[in-house]
């Protein structure tokens, strides 16, 4: 029921029955316990061509809680807050710690940065429904376990325990890859603009590319979790070594520091951040360096190959480019369908498309607050009181 | 109840009721429904512990109808006439037409076998429940259209039409890509046998390779039922030129035409038909043949790390190594599973596994044969009178 109001709210009493496919008594019944617990709430409307009384529809509540996104990416933790219906209540980015390879440190900088949002909630009179914790690598979702971060150096921390920790236990925490949780955000915009999302593969363009599946409307996550892991595909067995220690990676080629790197290829650094390269990047490109248009170009082409490989094996309806790949997508992502359009073999009027999230960096903690909300609808965690 | 019956048969009513999670009456006036129709059986039972009474238990009807698997592989059509619970009937194996290239010859060759196959099923008192025809390539399941078999060079052929007009509409025609079928028969097997099988890949091993992917209990076949394409991904832009046109596709590396060509490198080869050269390498390597275990052992170590590219972006329980690569495994699967684990991110305890179908080149007929049931099942073809 929350799953269908999440999908399709406001929705009348009798739409709701239908589509989740419940006797009319169970329905009414659950709709009174999400009533009563603040999750659900009846919502007056107008009739646009009819007079009389106003209609009452139910949807989600989107007064009572907030959920939390957190996203611990290799240079910054980014978090927002969320009403349950998905509307952005805080927005705050911080520069993550120098040393990002201690787990702990990042964790204690991360944790500050989610109190500061915690103090926002409740002043505002709000509940936390629970924390989605994004990070750009491999997860074991089911213990909240981060297997392998390639760029923070990471390899089994127990992630979940340490955001419950530092909460004090107040709410449930999910950890997932950021392009899990950017690709269930990227399903809920698409599915409200009416635009065809039921199989979609979202490709995270943060310090790593990880691609989200979306199939049959719901997250393909595999067997331990870690499905989507397209970054260390190997393209290229003549190319560059990869940080993960082989040869030739879909990262070498199109990830986020392989393409800063090949842009700014010759001017001086010094200590930049990632943040201030892209944001060098795109103002030479703005400024038409040859150079910089070059690269971004070439990077375009590997994207373009890459989500073909990902194509041929899944066919979906559509590979949306997310994360920092939005923001350099004007200089991309032309070369990008060309190599796509020329590596799939069979090309119809039907076929895929590439897109380009509207979310970009922002997608990871607005996916990660709606997983929340999600699992609650699926019964993985329990209902609040 | 077709489904559950087919999955987890021979089971008591009440064990059905359970498994499908459905009131009494819906599954009684169900299963009655279906005894009358004659794909439901009732099966008495002597329970092995107690005295009494036999046990009325449910499982599909194995006596009154066939169901038929026919693959048109590059050189070979082959049958399989299956009883609903998935014993084999019959199995003819023919040399395909010397010109595969052309639709219409090739159809004529498989209807000829085709009639053969149901002249005994009739001959046996069974009705012919549907067809189930695998190709090795594209295939739009939905139309039955063949939108591209490359070892074929098929383009846009109206399979599906072709077979139905060839029985003179005597029964439904399903067609689909050989691997996708295969995926079927090896989950039912590993069902029955107990073993983990809700996810899986099963790569065929014929004269291309794709995937057939089981995800949730399930075939995953795309958006426009093209999933699973791995044959034409390219692993080495460096390597050779492949029939499709590019260059450095996987079945330049792995695929069968390949793996013969270089293991028979330097003997004569005159007109040997595919099949001959396949014995003539197992004898070889049999033989012990240094040049011929060397190209199996590196034709392994590339499709080892095809699978590890399937299993970073699906993570499914294993890999099934199908086809004719089932009878090349003793020579190849060493090596495979070394660079299977070498290309993973993560390996753990509970990692993917790499294995070899029981199945062999049969394993798609009898997909094929299951897959009519299944779509009986799932309400798609109308149920038999």
């Amino acid at each position: 029921v929350l799953r269908h109001l999440a999908d399709h709210g406001p929705i009348s009493r009798p739409d709701l029955g239908d589509g989740v496919g419940l006797a009319r008594a169970t329905t009414s019944s659950t709709v009174n316990d999400l009533l009563r617990r603040g999750l659900v709430a009846e919502v007056s409307t107008m009739p646009a061509e009819r007079r009389g009384r106003p209609t009452t529809l139910l949807d989600i509540d989107d007064t009572n809680y907030a959920v939390a996104g957190l996203d611990i990416a290799a240079d910054r933790v980014y978090l927002a807050l969320h009403s349950l219906r998905g509307r952005e209540l805080l927005r705050v980015e911080r520069p993550g710690d120098a040393d990002v390879t201690n787990p702990r440190a990042l964790l204690r900088r991360a944790a500050t940065v989610l109190h500061e949002g915690l103090d926002v909630a409740e002043s505002d009179g709000r509940k936390l429904l629970g924390v989605g914790v994004a990070v750009p690598g491999l997860v074991d979702a089911s213990t909240g376990t981060v297997k392998y971060v390639p760029s923070l150096g990471w390899r089994n921390v127990a992630l979940r325990t340490g955001v419950a920790e530092a909460l004090g236990d107040r709410a449930p925490v999910l950890v997932d890859s950021d392009a899990n949780f950017a690709a269930l955000a990227e399903r809920r915009s698409r599915l409200r603009a009416g635009t065809a999302a039921s199989s979609l593969v979202y490709l995270s363009g943060t310090y790593g590319i990880s691609a989200g599946i979306v199939a049959g409307g719901r997250l393909w996550c595999g067997h331990r979790g870690m499905a989507g892991e397209v970054g260390h595909l190997i393209v290229d067995p003549a190319g560059r070594r990869c940080e993960c220690g082989r040869t030739g990676c879909f990262e070498t080629k199109a990830g986020l520091v392989a393409v800063l790197d090949a842009a700014l290829a010759g001017r001086k650094q010094g200590h930049a951040t990632s943040a201030s390269r892209i944001d060098e990047v795109v103002a030479l490109a703005h400024s038409g360096n040859s150079n910089v248009i070059e690269a971004l170009a070439e990077a375009g082409t590997w994207i373009g190959r890459g989500a073909a490989m990902v194509t041929a094996l899944l066919d979906p309806h559509l590979v949306v480019l997310g994360g920092h790949y939005a923001r350099l997508a004007p200089w991309m992502l032309e070369t990008a369908r060309t190599a796509f359009g020329d590596a799939l073999l069979v090309t119809d009027a039907d076929g895929p498309s590439l897109e380009v999230s509207s979310r970009g960096i922002w997608g990871a903690t607005e996916g990660a607050a709606l997983a929340v909300l999600m699992s609650i609808a699926d019964g993985d965690r329990p209902l609040p009181d």
